[in-house]
């Protein structure tokens, strides 16, 4: 039976680059920059990290920067120690602090470092052989199903089931596009009006350059401890402890053609992943028991189906719910305070452990102007392509 | 400090595909072939398997088998459990099992699985679009420097310095190829001579066509679960305990250009690796106290540099040590009973998980003409390109 690591592991410290299109910092300008900032954070060096983890998903161009163990190895200067990398689409960074927090509660270390990092604006995007090569061979490109493509199939279906329009989407934009104008390591900075959301140029109808994430370069890490040293070796009167981490892989769009029973109107993954993190952290009514949340919000449409896939509302109610501003700053279960994929950008790898970053700096009462105050307990979730991979961590503060 | 999982963890299950140029199956048959042995083997059905992990190095071409856990749980219907993905360039299938390891060890999962599998004759490796992009920025390749010709430079600084010669590289060749003989797995399972191999084509002198390893297609998985579970749940009298887990990365031949310490008569990685696998297993003499071991014959010269870097003889007398006899079958510490890479080939990400698999064999003594007798401790051994990160596993039968 599935069991639990509730209360093994600590996160010591937290670190974020400034996200952005960066050609001015390397892929190891970026590790590295994330990194030595978890580690003041933590008050620990390089030498008190005993093994590591790097999340990054694709190695763009195959410029081999993250390919393996030995990039994070190199730019940290981590030898010999072990080094590892796990690659799980848009979950991939927090697969990496997954991994790491599984290898501190297995006795294996005591001390480790989780790191997720993608360089996504180096290689135009359409112009490698690589991602001509893709296109030509991927089971969804190859169709045109692109990621705004197959998002905006399950936005559509959702208007047609539950009444909702366009307009529900922005409220998403316009909030999230808010909170990222309070984050310095934003990628957008910007607030955004309804009537921009509404104006702007289509991508894939009905979404439109507003409801869409950016591509993006970024990295961040955290550093981990076992629970009982945070304190005792650490000297930390203030951490946070990790209560549960669920994953699920479920069918999704790419594999609808096998999959009948997928309804287009919610994911399955994001269901099991928080079912699995709450079932390990004792949470009943998340949206009771949760402070704070960033979930994945690649489109506008996908923070609505997480509102109701996460269980914060029942299926149909997320629109009133972002509506209502129950989830802007200062609202009963603020969402994405950091300005989520959208204002942050998503590069992939990182994504991950920018959220787990992001929510022990609120946790810990460090996110000034959007901090929410007297958080306690928070959750972070990813979604990865093909629809199919989720991952949901439940956090708290010691 | 660092710790252990050791007898933590049990392998219930193994299995291995043959391994060779496979195009009558796709990625997802040999994954299927490979895990369902090993369920069949262990008693258990895919319902008992709680969580798994991927162990996939390059999506080749990317025809995106292999990118993600989805492809696992798609393959196997793992819905909606959690599935990850580890890439560590060699070592990736030993990866998969030493994450899943730790799951087990760190009360996540009572049962899982960990598969390995690489398609690697697919795509003509020099004539993809992927290929060539690879070959225009790898910076090894780009510079000439392949994996035979890296492995060359090895080889020529171990005849300066130790007075070898190709004669001392064959003796690999032809014991491995003799092995493989042995092993209806195997890619390759034909006898060569020692004429053969110092008449062989040269791919990169001194290295000829029988010091190199193969690309193959192949897949490998095992099953693991909680060592009190396997008597007491699945009713094994004989299973095997993994007792240590070693994984280092460090400098090698590609970062040469910043390492002028990089000594080129051998790997400190697996130095590393096998140091942190025998402390956690308690092994202070590893060539009385192994009896069996895989270790990663990518070229000949390999195995000679790893007999030397895992402790069973001081530096350069590798050459002794298999003019000897002592790493053949029937000797006193058999190496690559499996035939090795030199004869199974070398599937990337499955190799490792082959390896674990194989000894799982060893040690339950289910290797017919190639049995070690008697085989109570066995270690597995695996070294990645850029030359930079090997693991190291010490099993037992319990």
């Amino acid at each position: 039976m599935s069991g639990s690591i509730a209360g093994k592991v600590a996160i010591i410290g937290a670190g974020i680059t400034k996200f952005g299109e960066l050609f001015e910092q390397s892929y190891n300008d970026l590790v590295v920059e994330a990194a030595f900032e978890a580690y003041e954070d933590a008050g620990v060096s390089g030498d008190d990290v005993e093994a590591a983890w790097l999340g990054t998903y694709l190695p763009l161009g195959w410029g081999f920067d993250g390919t393996g163990g030995p990039s994070l190895a190199e730019a940290l200067n981590l030898y010999p120690k072990p080094v590892s990398r796990v690659a799980n689409y848009c979950t991939t960074g927090m697969e990496a602090v997954r991994m790491a927090a599984m290898a501190v509660a297995s006795g294996m270390h005591d001390v480790v470092l989780a790191v997720g990092a993608e360089k996504m604006r180096e290689v135009p995007p359409r112009g490698s052989l690589v991602a001509q090569h893709v296109e030509k061979l991927h089971p969804m490109y190859s169709k045109g199903r692109t990621a705004p493509g197959s998002f905006a199939v399950l936005a559509r279906r959702y208007f047609e089931e539950f009444g909702a329009d366009k307009e529900d989407l922005a409220e998403v934009a316009v909030k999230n596009h808010y909170h990222g104008s309070l984050n310095n390591r934003a990628h957008f900075r910007k607030e955004i009006t309804k009537e921009q959301v509404l104006k702007a140029p289509p991508v894939t109808e009905p979404l439109g350059l507003y409801d869409c994430c950016p591509t993006t370069d970024g990295a961040a890490a955290v550093v981990l401890c076992r629970a009982d040293l945070a304190e005792s070796r650490f000297d930390k009167k203030d951490y946070v402890l990790i209560d549960g981490m669920g994953l699920s892989c479920a069918t999704g769009y790419i594999t609808t053609a096998f999959n009948p029973k997928f309804s287009f109107i919610g994911f399955e993954a994001t269901q099991e992943a928080a079912r699995q993190a709450y079932e390990q952290a004792g949470v009943t009514n998340p949206r009771e028991e949760i402070d704070v949340a960033e979930v994945h919000d690649c489109f506008t449409i996908t923070e609505i189906l997480n509102y109701e896939d996460l269980g914060f509302v029942e299926k149909g109610e997320g629109p009133g719910f972002v509506k209502s501003g129950a989830s802007r700053l200062g609202g009963e279960l603020p969402v994405n305070t950091s300005g989520g994929l959208k204002s942050c950008g998503h590069p992939i790898g990182a994504t991950g452990a920018r959220v787990v970053a992001d929510l022990t700096n609120q946790l810990l009462g460090r996110c000034g102007e959007r901090q929410v105050k007297g958080a306690k307990r928070a959750l972070g979730h990813t979604l990865g392509g093909p629809g199919a991979v989720s991952s949901v961590f439940v956090l708290s503060r010691n």
